[in-house]
């Protein structure tokens, strides 16, 4: 199995990281970042990510991985990353969107008649692409797989393995990396957490998430055009 | 807060991704991956990652993070690493370790007389530094905080933004992560996976056991010596 993971500059690098520790455990699994140049990718909060593949030199894959993050709303309106998720998608076994990552694939016409997920603060948004939204964590539709927010990446990606490699395999993995997670707080989902802590964050968001939807509805529009 | 990440070649790259996303998500802290030079780190499963320090050019920090891997096991044994480790941790008000992280901190004389925890296949090594070993996935013993393997540095990290920014911040965080986490597995420790996924995971690595007792015996009696 190759996976190919989208790489685009200010997404969330964990997006990328999580699902990556996962797949890049799978015997036999090769993983690539693959970005516009071979240049370091700058990730959201500052982390430089180095690229293995550019769009041009991608290998075919089997699974075509789509984190999020503001960089991947932006590349919603670039026809570069559009054609590149069509044609990857095109002859790839399984689509992986992480986060908003299912933006991306929503402008790419991959979700069309399909249920998908995404982050808490983005998913309602689907819609605008044809797609019926799921709210939760794990979402698999046929050979697609779409994962919540940020951390569900983890999560979704040892799902996929277990899927596609075997359960014992995504549980070796899940045991190597410890991961029996317990929050040391109560939360996590707009549903599980304080109401206060809610309103903070949809508070602090509320800039991105009306540049968001102006970016959506464009990034929706094209893709009707193009069909 | 200032916060420094050891960052050596053959990481685990979640044990230094998971971390970043939570620290550098805190308003006001600032995040460096500290490395041996400025050249691109390659993690254990071939992730490259850009440094943005030296350990000549590493500010004094707040909070040192040692995070863990095969490259830390090499690093218990380089007089560099050592000093530095012990340099910014005698000005630091906090030290976080991470999974196999704790061996580093171990060498540099660090865990003497304190509780500490680490990756479930590596903290027993502990007591050859002076530790009283913890099987908790988060070990918090003062201003010393160690978490278990890998994915364990996530939860850890929230704690610590919760101790030293509040709860509410890192609540805050958690719901922008969407970290309310569902394993598509149980398991994750050798408590909670089934006997056989235990056996095999340790089959597959008893070699890097043996290799790891013989580097942390060595670099226990160095640790003496130096005392």
């Amino acid at each position: 199995m190759h996976c190919n993971i989208v790489t685009v500059p200010d997404m969330v690098q964990l997006d990328i990281t999580g699902p990556f520790e996962v797949l890049a455990r799978t015997p036999g699994w090769t993983v690539d970042l693959v970005a516009a140049t071979m240049d370091p990718v700058r990730t959201d909060r500052g982390l430089r990510l180095l690229p293995s593949a550019t769009r041009e030199t991608a290998k075919p894959c089997d699974i075509i991985v789509v984190p999020g993050g503001t960089g991947i709303d932006a590349a919603m309106l670039d026809p570069a990353w559009i054609a590149f998720v069509q044609h990857q998608a095109a002859t790839a076994k399984y689509v992986f969107g992480v986060c908003t990552g299912s933006l991306l694939l929503g402008a790419a016409g991959l979700l069309r008649g399909r249920r998908a997920g995404g982050h808490w603060q983005a998913r309602d948004l689907l819609t605008q692409f044809g797609a019926t939204v799921s709210n939760d964590r794990m979402t698999r539709d046929g050979n697609l797989y779409t994962a919540g927010g940020v951390t569900s990446g983890i999560d979704m990606a040892l799902r996929v393995v277990g899927d596609l490699a075997g359960d014992e395999v995504a549980m070796k993995i899940q045991l190597a990396m410890e991961y029996d997670p317990e929050p040391p707080f109560k939360g996590g989902t707009p549903y599980t957490s304080p109401e206060p802590v809610v309103q903070a964050v949809l508070a602090d968001t509320k800039k991105r998430r009306l540049k968001r939807e102006e970016q959506v509805a464009l990034a929706a529009a094209r893709m009707r055009e193009a069909n």
